[in-house]
């Protein structure tokens, strides 16, 4: 099987739904936002043309549904979201959709013996409540109540933005997967530098890492900068920047541990005045848990030590966990097998951010395949994918299908 | 000569004026807002009582003169600041205006060969225009037609607020300065924790430090916290941190050189993201002009190394100069006599705050004596003196009247 559709089609397609912002100048797509409903009605015209019957649940995720050989057959899902950051670019979550399509279109009306459904979120990037994921955590059942009492910004409910577009919130369990599903594939961008430096089109990603975050603080005593000696100082910016050199130091020591302290305030943060308090976020990835676990107790334990060592107090805030989800061995072996037969260098990885496909492994066996970033550049207008790695991927996405097959057989 | 006046009788004083303030529950007193009218009654009042004659000149100072035993006497200048920063101590500025009186009322009547002028200046804070010291500005000539263009908060100019105040600004050089002045005395509360860590009332202020100022940039590259490898970053975030301790460092090596970085902000300051652009404040003070040029030099190249060695660029957007200024060396020596002869150790120290003295030493010989700072703390409401410093303070200060006799005799 050799793809039919011309990966800079594939780009193209990404580049119009581009256009469709609820800010001019810039690509900003939220939950449910206006110009979704032409997301939706561009992807469903593309979709029909296909033979598939399409659908919008009432999480606002639209889905396409490609019948296998037999009906009824058990089916592979393909997806990611629809959704963007605010002046984001134009690949991040829309290509896995639009690549998704594009290898059903390859199959030029060919049924397989599963059936294929195209399912594109209504919402992961956590922009317009906060929360993250709304679209797939429906389809494995956790967009519960409270989730549909969330407010936006300008104080309208979830519930509300959802019968806003027409949608019934109170069947949302309808959108739960109850067919059998056999797994579920995500193409996306990698988002990271790391197959752009290593030259290669596309990764096979193994596991989605879990993540630590937490807020800090230490506190010293503010004084004038000009009165008092160094060695009476109590200064909350030292202590947080001896911290911070620390955080790195940690991270760069453990292979695959990556700590981020992305964010610094200074209190009272004036100029000629030594800061009483400094708080600073932190964020701590590994795709071993115990490592992150134990990188994490470091880092927090060295805060302590500067802190004690210059006296000031050190507090940790806030703490939130995610455990790593590791992709299916299975579908890992061969996503892997069909980026060889596709001709092309495999690469395993791990994502170190958050996807659609972290909440669909709740229920089904995942698999995603990252296409280079070049630069390492997401969510910015900048964000681009090379024309010959999208057709890698449209290649890899059919020999993924042949191996699913066989996998499924 | 004994000092008559009771120290607890002058903390009652300042502590009485404290109560006089633009807001409720704190001391917050800005040029010529309508509390100042009743400092200035109170005051008045006061110095009148001592039979000296008061005024209010054009750029809201309170001036009380104190004849000699001969009328046109040369003067002694006594003075210091009677506005606050917001949500104030009870003694920056107001103790040395009342110390001052506290030392005329001393006097009991008598008469010296020169004349005392005290001076309560309406600002040297810089909190409603943003421009310190114009107060003792308009004593030396330099509050210039530029700075009555200046705008409060409101949008009220200076001019205006001189006019709301009663008073005319177009006759602001008429506070300049005329007559002979022989000197300006200016107590004041330390505002660091020098005295109080050497257990000790007074400090003989030899200089007002000179002082940097500069606003900083580190630009890296904002990248995803979880996608991108520590090798593969351009954290703006560690670069600063890097450089904070290299601060630090360079100023803790160098004796009497302070250096501080009170602001930081990080860009776009989010928790999952690298920064990929720190921004900091400095401020640089010693009491050697010459001490403090080669620390900020090295201070700013070791910043220009750190960005180089991570692969950012380092800016130094905005800097300030202010020399240092010395206090006379003969007012100096009359002050350490003082205190010897008022039976109290005696400790020369720098100021590294700015003060009035330092616009008046333009044009007239200045000594300054500092009083502890129990804890170092200012610009607190916790802001204290202890009783038996006043009690020193004054008697220091009549000493220093027979000092200064005999060096003008």
């Amino acid at each position: 099987m050799v793809h039919t559709v011309k990966p800079d089609e594939i780009i193209a397609r990404c580049k119009a739904i581009a256009e469709l912002s609820e800010q001019p100048g810039c690509t900003t797509r939220t939950f449910l936002s206006p110009p979704m409903r032409e997301v939706h009605r561009i992807l469903r015209v593309r979709m029909e043309s296909l033979g598939m019957s399409v659908s919008v649940d009432s999480a606002g995720n639209l889905r396409g549904f490609y019948e296998g050989i037999r009906p009824n057959a058990s089916r592979l899902l393909i997806g990611s979201h629809l959704d963007t950051v605010p002046c984001a670019g134009a690949f991040d979550g829309i290509l896995g959709v639009v690549l998704g399509i594009g290898v059903v279109e390859s199959l030029n009306g060919r049924r397989l013996p599963f059936a294929i459904e195209i399912a594109g979120f209504s919402e992961e990037e956590g922009v317009r409540f906060g929360v993250p994921f709304i679209g797939s955590r429906a389809l494995v059942g956790s967009a519960d109540g409270a989730l549909l009492e969330k407010r936006d910004a300008r104080g309208v409910s979830m519930a509300q933005a959802i019968r806003d577009f027409g949608l019934d919130p109170s069947r949302m369990s309808e959108a739960i997967l109850k067919e059998p599903v056999l797994g579920y594939l995500e193409f996306h961008i990698e988002q990271g530098p790391v197959l752009d430096q290593l030259g290669l089109p596309l990764g096979v990603v193994e596991a989605i890492v879990g993540q630590t975050q937490a807020r800090v603080s230490f506190r010293g005593r503010a004084n004038h900068a000009g009165t008092t000696p160094m060695h009476l100082r109590h200064d909350a910016v030292a202590a947080v920047a001896e911290w911070i050199l620390a955080v790195e130091r940690e991270a760069r020591a453990k292979p695959g541990l990556v700590a981020t302290v992305g964010q610094v305030e200074t209190l009272p943060g004036a100029s000629n005045v030594i800061a009483g308090e400094a708080r600073a976020s932190l964020d701590v990835r590994h795709a071993s848990d115990a490592q992150r676990t134990v990188g994490v107790d470091r880092i927090l334990s060295s805060a302590k030590d500067i802190a004690e060592q210059r006296g000031l107090k050190f507090e940790c805030s806030a703490t939130q966990e995610q455990q790593t989800v590791a992709c299916d061995p299975n579908l890992v072996v061969a996503m892997e097998k069909a980026v060889e037969r596709a001709g092309f260098p495999v690469q395993r990885m791990t994502s170190g951010a958050g996807h659609d496909a972290m909440i669909l492994a709740q229920k089904v066996p995942v698999a995603m395949l990252f296409l280079r970033s070049p630069g390492g550049i997401s969510h910015h207008p900048d964000e681009c994918v090379l024309s010959e790695d999208v057709a890698a991927a449209l290649q890899t996405g059919l020999h993924f299908l042949e191996q699913f097959e066989q996998l499924n057989a």
